[in-house]
């Protein structure tokens, strides 16, 4: 079903955006349907598994190679379901996954990085940012939680962050997961309407939707300047969950391939080590 | 293909333990083989699910439950496979995993029970140790690695925090991952001969096999003095990975299922929400 390369078409060029002229229902690199797209997904789920392990197994020996694969949405953009669909895939060994929610009084008293350097992912890991550092130039850019200069410093502190990530073996995979107003409304009122799902939806998502523009300035600002060459922004068409999960889940498929993973050599003496358990008991 | 409750079948009873008599390769509870069993653990997949998110659910509301899942045994036990098999099926928001290694300086420079408490599931998780605060009365009793007193005094600050964890919500499932030292010879052997598990192998497993009846020891001695009502210990026939496997997962859902979990009723009014949303764009 695949054609080009996710990766390659997904990937925000450089230069201005325009969020209202990108496609948030669109399946790029997909020729098949809903049927088909929950049917390839949990397919890619052995190899997925094979490189993470291998991964896993560089970093348990001398590697210090890790993935790291960060979440941003407005509400509703699936950043739960590609958790448990496409995360859910992985084997839990080697992942680290990490919630960022609303930031402690602790958190608040350091710079908005703090919290962020203690969750990255160890060599061998592919960690996996639900919300991120991103958070500190959108809801608090939002919501005037900070002065605004101290705004405009971050977006330089999170390129030069990435780099150093970058530069000490982290292949960072950042993820927009694009919908439309409307597609927020239909959700929300499906939230509403399902008794299963109701525990996820509180009134002040209807109040934050009322900054929803602001929302869309925040994140044009963030995936402008801060779509560099070691850590790209991929804007993933999420107006219908069936793509946004394979396309993630294809996505970080492809970054794994493209580490040329191999299992390490042993740094010991088989033979040796054969012999020595044969011989006990 | 379920009979009794694997939660009653392996329950380890009060009173001395004699793991010798204990069968390795039993498969209690079920009445299949290995292909039924490999087929039988995915379909547990999704009432697990299930309840792991009512679960998540009831946290992210009012609730304060959570799930802790013990997982200790012998190298080449298979804690690695019971991660990759029946942990690999929760959804990964709603889980806490936490792999214990050799502790650092300064966990060394607190208490045993320092580190493990930081890594305690919060409300609504399913939290997963693979070893634990038995590695303090095991390999630390072994190698003499604390004084006699000081290990003797575990036990008990195991029961008290156990204790504490169990009352302030916590469902404790401890499973002793039960195996032979013919099967671990078996294991020990298959790594060292598949390049794809070479990096497994350290030769330093082989100078701990040597110490395998001090370690049956300590085991003995865990299972005995720490096998309360409120955490009671899993004795798991571990010999065959397929009924390790199902028979850990069966176990998380009997826990799972006793909790008689629901979805939360909304703390808001629905239909006033719905109309906030409809009345605006």
């Amino acid at each position: 079903m695949t054609s080009a390369s996710v990766r390659e078409l997904l990937r925000l060029p450089a230069g201005p955006v325009d969020l209202s002229t990108l496609d948030s229902r669109g399946t790029p690199g997909f020729d098949g349907g809903k049927k088909e797209a929950k049917e390839e997904l949990p397919e890619l789920g052995p190899e997925l598994a094979d490189l993470q392990e291998k991964l896993f197994a560089e970093g348990y020996t001398d590697g210090t190679r890790r993935v790291l694969l960060v979440l941003q949405g407005m509400d509703t953009s699936g950043k739960g379901g590609v958790l448990s669909h496409v995360v859910g895939l992985l084997d839990p060994s080697g992942m680290h996954l990490k919630s960022f929610k609303k930031p402690t009084e602790e958190e608040l008293a350091h710079d908005f990085l703090w919290r962020i350097e203690r969750d990255v992912p160890a060599a061998g890991q592919v960690g996996i940012f639900d919300r991120s550092h991103y958070e500190d130039v959108l809801v608090v850019k939002v919501h005037q939680l900070a002065p605004a200069a101290e705004v405009e410093r971050r977006y330089g502190a999170i390129n030069d962050f990435e780099k150093r990530l970058a530069e000490t073996g982290t292949t960072i995979v950042k993820c927009f997961l694009h919908i439309s107003k409307e597609t927020q409304k239909e959700r929300l009122l499906a939230r509403l309407d399902d008794p299963t799902k109701q525990w996820k939806f509180k009134p002040g998502d209807v109040d934050e939707r009322g900054f929803w523009d602001e929302y869309q300035a925040a994140y044009t600002t963030a995936l402008e300047r801060c779509n560099t060459d070691v850590a790209p922004w991929y804007v993933i068409p999420s107006g219908r969950k069936w793509y946004r999960n394979w396309a993630i889940g294809q996505l970080l498929l492809e970054h794994l391939r493209g580490l040329d993973l191999d299992w390490p050599a042993p740094d010991y003496d088989v033979a040796e080590q054969r012999a020595r358990l044969e011989k006990e008991q």
